[in-house]
């Protein structure tokens, strides 16, 4: 279904982005936790760890998935700065500088766990298991609809079904598009190291959008008529284009807030419970504009743009839809896992 | 009136942007051209030759005023190629890469001709006596003003008091405070070395931005109720900033085009004959994103923002005001002076 397995997050500040074309390379870890077990990792509550930077949209989505689905307690998560040094993620946000759980500095102790000397780059998300501190995967397009799919006994009550059986060949279809386009395309143009093929990926990134704008016209979700794995894969995209791709990755033909549908269709998921309470400004900032020393050498985070609208009314309840179809939003985030406000984010929704 | 007589566009491949705090140098050539050529440069038509590049804002002042005031035969332009080489501004768009009329390739050859081995920069707009070949001013802040006043038996018939004496104070007022947080103000964003040097800029200039909002949203001019010197000055900052500044410049709590009273002021001024067909984005983008390697590495120009929204209707005659006041507008560009349209700029107005 999907021609590339891109790697999710891997960045590191030694990183030879602008050096040559931009190109993810495949996932190295593919083993699922599946409700049988048979790649050896069966699902059980408590058992793995999710790692994550929530600057990362591909690690984002994972944090969507496991909050609309309610398995906060049965995957909990680890937050690794949003700033990678020479060694990739680390766990400097926690005290001592170390995973509480895993009793690791940096995400690549549980690669090295499972494969000694690993060569490839460290990514995010990855799922370790907290027995062995051994990597499970970081195959981030096969977690989320492992999560939505073979963790389904533990899916809180009133979850929806992100990834329905009827409308997995739209789902499919739809989120290869994006992917091509947009969700990686935002970062050929940022990386592109000629104007040639910087136009090309902003060509392809704004005829996406156009082609999802018409699609979201009159509809309220990608695929029928609730939230799936397509709404979550294209908001962890949309809700950091104006806070990162359109500046720093150039893709500014025009801001999401300047897009009467696309703006409505990202307010109305930022104040669905389960997506904007995953989003943390600061991190997302803090990472591209410091990480990107290729493109951004002076490191300044810029102090905009004014996010606030992000809480606004859109007024997309009359096209009808319902988020969680027969089931119910989920309750606030735990304790531990609620984001602070800060000086440019809106209020929490 | 001014604590600070910066330089115009003084930018080289070799500059130090980024490697010390921003900060502007002060003209170096500040003879004046007046009707009784007290410093030896009287006002004569054809005997002067405006040099300029239509990247840059201060330079762009002058195309402005010189189009309103119906100076285009008295005083011909020289323009540069947007993009300077290590020996500054040049003649490279004309034939043979020599201005025609001075017969030179660099700008510099004028100042060397004012005064052997000038150690300072090489800066834009520039006056030079064309029978000498001498660098006359680079005195941009004073360029416009005399252009306004010393040259007014040159001036066409109708056109407008730029800079009326019973305004004067206002003007200046309107001006400094301008300057200070805005034309000079997104440079410093631009340019800050550090995250608190760049936040105090963008502070600035938003505070700025805020405040002629409010002065222009009941008002159609900055000062009176006719076009002066002062609504160009904020003209070609403001023409600039969706395509640069917001991005390049990091200035991006909100574009121009998301401010209802801005965007209106800058449609209306872009529409009026003497604005709007002074504009090469080309020009604008080019420089800036190719020159400044410092904050560009990449040196990939942007493929947006989409400006065609700058032709459309923005309904400023309802606030009274008469752009050129008992005047009226000049008549089109000379022919060798229009813009060719290019991919995203707009329809010339």
């Amino acid at each position: 279904m999907y021609e590339q397995q891109p790697d999710g997050c891997r960045m590191s500040r030694n990183s030879d982005y602008g050096k040559r074309q931009f190109k993810r390379s495949p996932s190295h870890f593919t083993d699922r936790i599946t409700r049988d077990g048979r790649d050896g990792w069966p699902v059980e509550p408590g058992r793995y760890r999710l790692v994550v930077s929530r600057a990362c949209p591909w690690a984002s989505r994972a944090l969507v998935s496991r909050r609309l689905l309610g398995l906060e307690d049965a995957l909990p998560v680890a937050v690794a700065d949003p700033v990678q040094d020479d060694r990739s993620w680390r766990f400097t946000l926690d005290p001592g500088g170390k995973d509480p759980v895993l009793g690791i500095r940096y995400l690549f102790e549980a690669y090295d766990a499972r494969e000694t000397d690993y060569p490839g780059g460290v990514s995010v998300p990855a799922v370790v298991d907290v027995p062995t501190g051994k990597l499970v995967t970081n195959d981030y397009l096969r977690i989320t609809l492992d999560l939505a799919t073979e963790w389904r006994e533990l899916h809180r009550p009133g979850a929806p079904d992100l990834y329905p059986e009827a409308l997995r060949a739209e789902i499919d279809a739809v989120m290869d598009d994006i992917y091509r386009d947009l969700n990686n395309g935002v970062y050929r143009a940022g990386f592109a190291t000629g104007q040639q093929e910087y136009e090309e990926a902003y060509t392809d990134v704004f005829r996406r959008l156009d082609a999802v704008t018409e699609r979201l016209r009159d509809q309220r979700y990608l695929v029928g008529d609730t939230v799936t794995e397509a709404d979550i894969r294209l908001f962890t995209t949309l809700v950091r284009f104006d806070a990162v791709y359109h500046g720093h990755f150039k893709c500014n033909r025009y801001k999401i807030a300047e897009n009467e549908v696309l703006w409505g269709y990202l307010r109305d998921l930022y104040q669905t419970p389960g997506f904007g309470d995953t989003v943390d400004f600061d991190h997302i900032k803090r990472h591209y504009y410091t990480v990107h020393t290729g493109i951004n050498p002076t490191g300044i985070v810029p102090a905009g743009p004014d996010l606030s609208g992000l809480t606004t009314p859109h007024h997309r309840e009359r096209l009808g839809g319902r988020p969680f179809g027969d089931g119910i939003p989920p309750g606030p985030p735990p304790a531990g896992e609620r984001i602070a406000p800060d000086g440019t984010a809106p209020a929490r929704p």
